[in-house]
């Protein structure tokens, strides 16, 4: 067998792995978006047993075999052999009925966790995540091979990342969010939007918003679930959203947040189709593009003032004065109890508190029974607020119950991430803001589309962001972006 | 290795690719109601892959081993190892590649045809029909081992029947029916129904009948799609309807055919889920339900009493002559060119025409270029019609699309059985139109749920109906049924 052999017949064998790996995840979305409750025990087993197949191809020493005999002749190939190399020895280290296992339970558990937040019972939830735990910890102690558990799980969605590098940027950050946070919070607030927002309305403003952002309709659609998330790639990227009647902002940018996420995979170059570089590179890089459009571009004056006019046009009159008072609005600091609704300031807060939780779940030194205590005491002493209900705390996300542990982090290392490129990209395209302000999001999403996007899982994340800025990402631009926009809203 | 070991074995295994199996037709469904237009591509190497996992698996000689060393203890395991050998001895007979490639083609073709008939051109449709027919020719060579390459593809819907048998049985029904037409056509025909029907009240309508007839909502859901069609099974078997603003019929009998099938594969006895047992035994047992569902109890004088009264509800006053002349409407005698919106004395006529065509398609007696001409002409000496515009002559079904030749006989086979298990269920089931002018469809689904749907695949297909009815089954009790009923309906 020649090595250009070798390299094609893995390639061929790769894509049809990929193509599973997309019925898997088009799978999880009709379970969240289109499965009648009923069918939940059953789609258990189908999920099981595509992760058998899955696994089974993953672990085939045929790969092995491949990857010592094909050779990398070009910067693409050496990042495809890099992925599949990474992912095979990660796939032999977990045994097959560990992964079906967890696969089947994790399908059942996210249902168990939708019925416990429906019902503000953490009762009926803990016994199903102290299983997810356990299943979680094994995983781990496969993976980890006497290293650190919790690093052995951020791997898996942030290739680089470990605990201690990801708490020491925690610890520089905190001071001077916890200061920002406390200057902010002694002046008086602006007034909040008011009123009822009709579903159907918000709705529509939610598939205007996500055109605005250049969502390719073709080859995605935005449906409701409990918790919004963006499902697939290649040629077919779906976000989902969900609606409060009273607070239009959770639709706003619960949808824009995906977009943001969908936009990266659609945007990906299509050679790498059902490739290893066919996909966000890695989860922080991935929450950088959903952050940035979010925030540095959703929030900013520019984008809100265009807003603005769209709300007044469907919703009439506002209770906020003109397109200022509808900017200070959106970006009204107040300690509150979900992370998905949290202003930027304290947003990071929240993943602070997760990533210790977490950290302690996994690592053995937090028991299950002993976490909402934990969950609640942390949220009173870095918030200020007594949670008030179990859907408000513990259960409030979806998570922990489908064993995403180690994710977290990857959210504020996005945030982090997005501010190097918002910084980048200011520095970039001039005018930006009087674009934005227009409602024309082109020149943003073109330059994240042409500086990350497209080149999906070529380079490193760090080295993704860091090819993207002309610079090595670090926390400093996000917190003087922070620092800066609420001093100005809040003329500190 | 012990002889229950063996099947344990092989059932374990099995339960496995059912599951997968699952997934496939999940991925189809959502093919046709929620997949973005431009996911098409990337849909079909999934469809190829997951097929060629099935294939594999399928074709897995250890099944020989299993087979050969498990002994049926009871009734239930061997009709189980009839399925599973039946299965095996078919799948090893057809190539891998060839399977992938019919899987990765249709599933493209089902677009392209979409594409054909909204544009209403037979020549944007032709070549990827030309293709479906080339790899279903192989497919049905390599079945049917030097036998009638029909014969081999019918087998795969109807175990046990042939063209010759269905030919004969078509050959026999074809003078009642033909001169029933004449008589009827001779006759003026009633008034039709008119006016607008919105669609939201026709899909709110459309979910009130299907909950008339016992469908489970917990276990289904019904959306919009080009074609209506059940899919799926166990506990999640979804229905699909479209609606023509002008003809609320389409949509109200598409919709009780569908809860027809999928009330069947929901009713099936639950220790047979993920089994071979756990599905229809055969097409032809499953248009049993879904046309008797339709038919016999839908289009009655009992149940469409009922419906006249939620029609007058929802709509307002009808141009019918109360629920006598809305019983006429629904039964109204019109030759016309859609099979699916075709009255009960047209439809086995489309179907004796698609079996002469699709049969003459497979043995290579009829040209795809000639397809067109040899429709529009049968059309116009069967039902002295001239079709209009192809959308509404061989563009009209999605079937051969997807490569479903030798289907179509199995609608008229399902119309006979329909008509003797409506003659055995009358007989069991006093005064049942009483119940279902009420709206009471109970005593009828219950009886057919007990009689047929929960025995799954236990019995072979014809003996499914003939312990259901007492007697072997024949098409005397459908021609009885349609003469007697459209000889009162139109006083001959």
């Amino acid at each position: 067998m020649t090595n250009n052999t070798a390299y094609a017949e893995l390639m061929a064998y790769q894509r049809q792995t990929e193509a599973l790996a997309k019925v898997a995840e088009r799978l999880g979305w009709d379970q969240e978006t289109m499965m009648p409750r009923g069918g939940a025990e059953q789609r258990g087993e189908e999920m099981a047993a595509i992760e058998g197949v899955l696994h089974a191809r993953r672990t085939n020493p045929q790969i092995a075999q491949w990857l010592a005999d094909a050779d990398a002749v070009d910067e693409v190939a050496a990042a495809q052999l890099y992925h599949i190399d990474r992912a095979y020895r990660r796939a032999v280290k977990v045994p097959g009925d560990l992964a079906e296992a967890l696969a089947r339970l994790t399908s059942v558990a996210q249902g168990i966790w939708a019925g416990a937040r429906a019902a503000d019972k953490v009762a009926d939830f803990l016994p199903t995540l102290a299983e997810v735990i356990a299943l979680k910890r094994q995983e781990a102690a496969c993976l980890a091979e006497g290293g650190d558990l919790y690093d052995a799980l951020i791997d898996d969605y942030e290739p680089g990342a470990t605990a201690e590098t990801l708490g020491d940027m925690f610890d520089r950050m905190r001071p001077r969010l916890v200061a920002l946070r406390a200057a902010v919070l002694e002046c008086e607030a602006p007034p909040a939007l008011q009123g009822h927002f009709a579903q159907e309305a918000q709705l529509r403003l939610a598939r205007d918003l996500a055109s605005a952002f250049g969502y390719d309709w073709s080859r995605g659609r935005i449906d409701l679930a409990v918790h919004p998330f963006s499902s697939g790639g290649g040629d077919d990227s779906r976000i989902t959203t969900r609606v409060v009647e009273s607070d239009p902002f959770n639709c706003i940018y619960s949808t824009i947040h995906e977009v943001g996420h969908s936009s990266y995979e659609l945007a990906i170059d299509p050679d790498y189709a059902l490739t290893p570089l066919g996909h966000g590179v890695s989860m922080g890089v991935h929450e950088s593009q959903s952050r940035i459009y979010e925030n540095q571009i959703g929030r900013g004056r520019g984008f809100t003032t265009w807003m603005h006019g769209q709300m007044v046009e469907r919703f009439g009159a506002l209770n906020v004065d003109g397109p200022e008072g509808f900017y200070r609005a959106v970006n009204r600091v107040q300690p509150g109890f979900i992370r998905t609704e949290a202003d930027e300031v304290h947003y990071n807060l929240h993943i602070m508190m997760r990533f210790d939780l977490e950290r302690a779940l996994i690592r053995g030194d937090l028991a299950v029974n002993d976490l909402e205590a934990a969950w609640n005491d942390r949220l009173l002493a870095d918030f200020g607020v007594a949670v008030d209900r179990p859907a408000h705390g513990m259960l409030q996300d979806v998570h922990w119950s489908v064993g995403l542990f180690g994710y977290f982090p990857t959210y504020t290392l996005g945030n982090v991430y997005a501010g190097c490129l918002n910084k980048a990209m200011r520095a970039a395209v001039p005018d930006l803001d009087a674009a934005l302000a227009r409602g024309d999001t082109s020149a943003a999403t073109g330059w994240l589309r042409e500086a990350v996007q497209r080149h999906g899982g070529l380079r490193q994340p760090r080295a993704t962001i860091a090819a993207a800025c002309g610079f090595e990402p670090d926390e400093g631009p996000l917190l003087d972006y922070l620092e800066a926009k609420f001093r100005d809203l809040y003329r500190l």
